[in-house]
């Protein structure tokens, strides 16, 4: 891979003397970078360009070749990769479009391209993407002509399509973030994310990841990988839903999974997930800071108004501010010139235009035990303040690494001194109290250390009872009948409410009669999957609605089309919360685990949390608790909790069964009654899918 | 009001030669903005500065004086003011701090200056702000140094807090935005928002109002004064909780009322609020173009990633992405080079590098009917098309104007670029995809016109009967017993379930006798408010139960120290939704009426809606409708929708109630049961607060 990126002789194939032709682009850029290796230009027509020949074909380069950056029309692309195979070429990277995202063309094309990669062992980067730029040694190959405005420093950039990544390269540059590398991959053909995630992970000149996709090429393989490295990663998915799909798939052959599951399966191994510029830059100005161990901050602003629109943003994302101890407050309200200010946090320094003594402030301010952080809000104007205010935002540097706190600096001053600031401060400063405040959130609820391969707490289950079940079901090619699918969960060990079947009206007296009280009575047959919207199930059933009842479903089961259907009847359980349980198959994530409440809960309000499996204990837990709903199952005005234990256990043993089981593609547990706490909790209702 | 902006002859107060003065920069400021008119420095010390005198005191000026710009410590300040009154100046600033915001000396000293003012007839601004600018004729009083980077044009700024004021006015030179007046007002302990507000509504030279205040001081004024006005006015509105309070009143003595009264106020005269500077830009930036009269887009784009991250942002902010027609698309198809795009909406502009084309493209499309505005995604490199694309940027501004619809523009370049941009472009350009996107839904939301004077919808209620109630109750000095609550709600002509009052057990018995099924019987009594917390209602209490039932009840009144209450009795009601109805005062907005729907939704998830009366029906409407849980009332999965018009005059009648009756200071129904469509709704619960 870091041929890619290190190769000291790069050909650039598709070079022509007309002014407009993009591959002079390409050899600009190197040009502007000063690439420190050879370069060699290529083009059917020959001729010349940058005072340098142009060879008619790959073949005609006098010498060894580490990369080839390929940019004609698609057409040519396998004669090109044909040549550098022969060349003996290992490493290239096709920026020519037309391919996949096109149509059936395209398709054909792609395979052909893959076919001549394998038979010589290339590896390439693209197509349909813009290529590589390494800001060390100025291998930039972009056709987008990029002018050197980058500071050197150590994010990289990992971007699908070319136009965004360019565009996050124009944010650093105007935050004068520095960057390390960039790569755009297009249509991911041969190499994917992964392959450059992991090279990004162990490259020695990379702190910090930032990536931008519209299709994740394999889920799993990502989170793994995520999972083992320590640095933080910042991903940009986009491409979420109906109205991107279609643009998203003409222009990079993308398609898009269930977006709810995207964000469970990076927040599990700790991606950050972003979806605008801003929230990059404020990510990229807070990671460098220590990090924010708690949810207490401390404001200090010189602008009273300043401080009041920090304390509404806590509000909003949930900080506490730290109050400060009364000596504490007496120490430094001895500075004040005239003490027309009430102290508090925020502390509004008022008429206090010592900065010597700010930094004091700062620092005792920060060494309060109480005080996991510091927001410093600095007005001043240039004219008057810039020389001694860009001293002390270095002195409050100096000071934040020290503590081992963060002390983050917003900076309400005019245009000209910010960029003044941009450029000459080692740390970037905040220019907006929101944008400070929700940098500290975020770094607040996210963690990137590198975490171990996540274990399902132990669950044992009846495999052989659930195989059998299976293996039936998919020899007679169906889904499982409701009695079926009822055992599954007894052999997961999630209880069941007790049920019979009936297969004759004679038997649906039986049991009507051994029920004391009212009863379910649901129609289990193959060839009815949503029994319930037919009319197959009926409540508060009593015994004398026997004949009735058995009219009513055999005439559901006609209409169906069965005749050998049956009943399952069962208690009603009444006084019970239901809970809505279930396992899917994501094609990119894989096996899935959900939970909602019951009733309007996840129909009309979408309140459902879920986690790719498997997952450690406490994630079952947090998803629980994530629900907008959870009140109503911790128990709400004087309401008695619900066994929330009982719901986690479920959910361990689904878990456990969609890792056994690969062939169970969709199973719901609807509903879970669950019952006040330590009472337990009964499945009344389960439909299992299984894969053809 | 016109003295403050455009005054010829201006005495600026607290100058003296120390080089830390801050009166000097007051003066520093009226020459760095070449002020038109003749400046007056007054200090007690005398001396001189600027090569002027310094005058020891008001009176020694040998010249009227219209505007008197006051800089001195607090206890000062009635000693000048005084001498302003006697010299006949009608019009003062007062930037110094230490009054009210501070404690009792400072109130103290605010009425003292208070009273001063008045026997001379002196307006005055402050004190605590930072005072007055108009970028027009040089007149900039703030003691904060500004330098004149501010491009002129018809924005003003109107600020309780001088250093936000000063941030969002860099805001606005930073995007080179054009800036009018500017106005701090402090601590307004006379003038304050409202009236400044009518002013810069009556200013022919601003077209836009943005204001920060962190506490309103007439609500009712404001809403009037914004409801004649077809100005846009943008109202970040800060202090909006308990953490920024204390700050907030230590900082300009403002109190925060309840924030979702100001949210819904301000929402309905056409305020559009907000609290981050980007919002704000956005709403500058976006307001200058036509007005987008629909929620169809067309998206084109020069770099497919750009075009997916626009169509996720239409997908949040609930924007269609309207079809292209099959022979528009054709149409512009055949301009392609290679078509290696498959054409849709968003449309990716691909390897199509024609600028006329782009304007032939945009025009075809911005005259779609079925497009109400445009998205122009335009990435490019400043050293290579830089020029052609400033050109191309100023013919789509004539297109859209010439068109009537906007085309918003967003462009991502280099740094160096955008500022050309924003010093050079008579529109601002934006750049960030979702800045554009959420730039449009802020103006697709908002309306500005001015409108009329809203009308409740009539609704006789039976004014003599509530008026006996509540002279009665006030009589007594006691809050409405539930009979006499449910009186008021008949008088009303709120629909109530019927009850019967029973005072013994006997009269229990009976009541309970006449009801066939179930029924409630509630405590009725002047000593419980709260009485379901103290098991003041029993539910599905048949016949059998009365002597329990009456002893339980006479138990809880007797606890509460009430011998002579009464009980409630009414059928149970089943099968009805719960909603929850309310009249509330907000100390600044006066009477509002609310709505939620009952259970878990009002008190878990705070789904409620609420309008400040007198509103317009299709307010009222609107306010159902903006409930999360308002697809309940609508039915959803089959369920039968309720019915929504009872709902509505229930919230006609409670309108016209607290208009009519000032001294019910709270009342709620709960719940009112709802019934399905055409079938009305019950009112079965009611309390009532008097004022005292």
């Amino acid at each position: 891979m870091d041929a890619f990126f290190n190769s000291r002789t790069v050909a650039v194939v598709g070079v022509s003397d007309s002014p407009d032709n993009l591959s002079r682009s390409i050899v600009q850029n190197l040009h502007e970078f000063s690439f420190d290796g050879i370069i060699y230009q290529v083009g059917p027509r020959g001729g010349n360009a940058f005072g340098r020949r142009i060879h008619r074909s790959v073949s005609d380069i006098p010498d060894a070749v580490d990369l080839a950056v390929v940019l004609v029309p698609a057409r040519f692309v396998p004669g090109v990769l044909e040549e550098c195979g022969q060349k003996g070429i290992r490493r290239v990277i096709i920026e020519s479009a037309g391919f996949g995202e096109y149509g059936p063309e395209g398709v054909a094309l792609q395979k052909q391209v893959l076919d001549i990669a394998r038979r010589h062992g290339i590896r390439f980067i693209g197509p349909n993407g813009i290529g590589v730029a390494n800001f060390k040694n100025g291998l930039v190959v972009p056709f987008a002509r990029l002018k050197d405005v980058f500071r050197r420093g150590r994010v990289s950039i990992l971007s699908q399509s070319g136009g965004v990544g360019l565009s996050y390269l124009n944010v650093l540059a105007s935050e004068n973030l520095g960057v390390s590398k960039f790569v755009s991959i297009g249509n991911k053909l041969d190499i994917n994310e992964c392959d450059l995630l992991e090279y990004l992970n162990g490259d020695p000149e990379t702190d910090i990841i930032v990536m931008y996709l519209e299709g994740i090429s394999d889920g799993r393989r990502l989170m793994d990988i995520a999972r083992r490295t320590g640095k933080p990663i910042l991903l940009h998915k986009s491409n979420i839903g109906s109205l991107a799909r279609e643009i998203a798939q003409s222009h990079t052959a993308s398609l898009s999974g269930d977006d709810a599951v995207v964000t469970a399966a990076l927040a599990q191994v700790g991606i950050a997930r972003f979806d605008d510029a801003d929230t990059l830059v404020n990510y990229l100005k807070i990671l460098p800071l220590p990090r924010l161990r708690g949810n207490r901050l401390a404001i200090i602003s010189r602008s009273g108004g300043h401080a009041v629109m920090a304390a509404d943003a806590c509000e909003k994302s949930g900080f506490e501010l730290a109050p400060f101890p009364e000596e504490f407050l007496r120490s430094i309200e001895k500075h004040f010139r005239a003490s027309v200010i009430r102290l508090t946090n925020p502390l509004d320094l008022g008429d206090l235009f010592d900065f010597d003594m700010y930094v004091r402030i700062i620092e005792q301010t920060l060494r309060l035990p109480q005080v996991d952080g510091v927001v410093f809000l600095h007005t001043y104007i240039a004219g008057m303040e810039g020389e001694r205010s860009q001293a002390l935002f270095r002195r409050i540097e100096e000071l934040t690494f020290q503590v081992g706190k963060p002390v983050a600096i917003c900076v309400a001053t005019d245009h000209e001194e910010l960029n003044v600031l941009r450029k000459t401060l080692p740390h970037p400063v905040f220019t907006a109290v929101e944008d400070v405040i929700h940098a500290l959130s975020l770094v607040r609820d996210f963690h990137h250390d590198a975490r171990p391969e996540p274990r399902m707490p132990d669950w044992p289950i009846d495999r052989g009872t659930v195989r059998a079940i299976l293996d039936r079901a998919l020899s007679e090619n169906r889904s499982l009948l409701l009695p079926e699918a009822l055992a599954v969960l007894r052999a997961a060990r999630i209880p069941v409410a007790d049920f019979v079947e009936a297969r004759s009206r004679g038997e649906l007296e039986q049991a009507l009669a051994k029920i004391d009280g009212p009863a379910a009575v649901k129609l289990s047959s193959a060839k009815l999957s949503h029994k319930s919207d037919l009319g197959g199930v009926q409540l508060n059933v009593r015994a004398a609605d026997a004949p009735a009842t058995w009219e009513a479903m055999a005439g559901v089961a006609r209409r169906a089309g069965d005749e050998n259907f049956s009943l399952v009847v069962q208690p009603m359980i009444s006084s019970a919360r239901e809970v809505i349980l279930g396992i899917k198959r994501d094609p990119n994530f894989g096996p899935v685990i959900l939970v909602g409440l019951g009733g309007v809960f996840v129909e009309v309000f979408r309140d459902a949390a879920m986690r790719v499996v498997p997952c450690e204990e406490q994630e079952i837990d947090a998803m629980i608790r994530s629900l907008k709903s959870y009140p109503l199952l911790k128990g709400v005005r004087g309401q008695a909790p619900r066994d929330v234990g009982a719901i986690k256990q479920a959910l361990v043993a689904l878990g456990q069964l969609a890792i056994a089981f690969p062939e169970i593609s969709e199973l719901d547990v609807n509903p879970l009654m669950v019952f006040t706490e330590g009472k337990g909790a009964k499945a009344v209702d389960c439909r299992v899918v299984l894969k053809k």
